[in-house]
């Protein structure tokens, strides 16, 4: 069966987003500066349209994050466009041609029609819960792997329902100081981890933990 | 000059010590696991007057911990005993022979008489603040460093106070969930780090920061 992956990078101090996030600022206050690891990778180039770019030992997370899923599960935040009913205009932060590549189950209280985008991305708002997400994903996936791309929220609500297999992490040497923490609101939930390996980036680290499963 | 060095174990969710600190459980519930790593190594057993023990990519990490420092600077908390005025029965969490092997300048707002312990470790009582702490502790390690052993709360006042020169952060697979969190309370403080290295441990991340200075 294929596996439920989050990649994510995080602050040393537990943030996948600064504090203040807005419009213009959709990861907070120096909530960009996380993936300063990232931009200049030729696999991000790519999932994004554009040539060139570095090739270091980031570059296989970086293609875990973009381009190895065979389908993608977001919450509403991350999706954006504000709380409540639709404003149809509102198509995601990332223009024509989102980086994804593949089906992505938006999760939703308000239901809208699938949204589909060039490059093979297409947005389907799922409102009957996390598991149907992720049954609906699963499906879509066939034998590869299905990403949790956020926020934190999303990855919480899975993370506590012991329904992540693998967590890969990249830590970048930051201080946000406040905005969206990651590992957090838990609950009673027990949860195991193994670490299963890690990389020294360019000013990130980057961690692999598997889930134990009972 | 001698360098202030943090050097610490957190839970990938960002803890030191896990929830419901007490007497019987220093380090809260689930705290003990965060040393995991640490315990089975010669380095650590050495500190602590055993023979023995595992030698491996952690142990150059352990040493840091444990035996590298001019002196020592931690909290009240750290040390143990309760608020308030002291009960001078209290000589701390370590027995007869601690493993600092070295002066350590506790915080504290209650005076009391340095306490000479076995291996070389002696208790000195600061009230007077952290600079004045920093400053004995420099003056007694002379061209060594000054290792600041916790807790968080002085943690968090030397690093928002810009008087940490590096971070080395052990980061084990734990979730706690609750506790005393190592990175937080940094107010307005803008701290900027560097990843200065990376070493995979067995069930163990170890990263190494820089602290920028303008």
């Amino acid at each position: 069966m294929s596996k439920l992956k989050l990649n994510i990078t995080m602050s040393i101090d537990g943030f996948v987003a600064g504090p203040d996030q807005s419009l213009e600022n959709p990861l907070g206050i120096g909530g960009e500066e996380l993936h300063a690891w990232l931009i200049p990778l030729r696999a991000f180039r790519e999932s994004h349209g554009q040539e060139g770019g570095e090739v270091n030992a980031s570059t296989p997370f970086a293609e875990d994050i973009l381009g190895d899923a065979g389908a993608t599960i977001m919450g509403r935040n991350m999706f954006g466009g504000g709380p409540g009913p639709w404003d149809e205009s509102w198509k995601g932060w990332w223009g024509d041609n989102p980086p994804y590549h593949n089906p992505v189950f938006v999760l939703t209280h308000h239901e809208r029609e699938p949204l589909e985008m060039e490059g093979g991305t297409t947005f389907y708002f799922v409102t009957d819960g996390i598991e149907s997400a992720l049954g609906q994903a699963r499906e879509a996936a066939g034998d590869r792997d299905i990403s949790i791309a956020g926020g934190a929220q999303a990855i919480q609500q899975y993370l506590a329902a012991g329904l992540i297999d693998e967590l890969e992490i990249s830590i970048s040497p930051l201080l946000l100081g406040g905005g969206e923490r990651l590992l957090d609101n838990l609950g009673d939930a027990e949860i195991g981890l193994e670490q299963a390996g890690v990389v020294e980036g360019v000013g990130v680290t980057h961690i692999r933990y598997g889930v134990v499963k009972d």
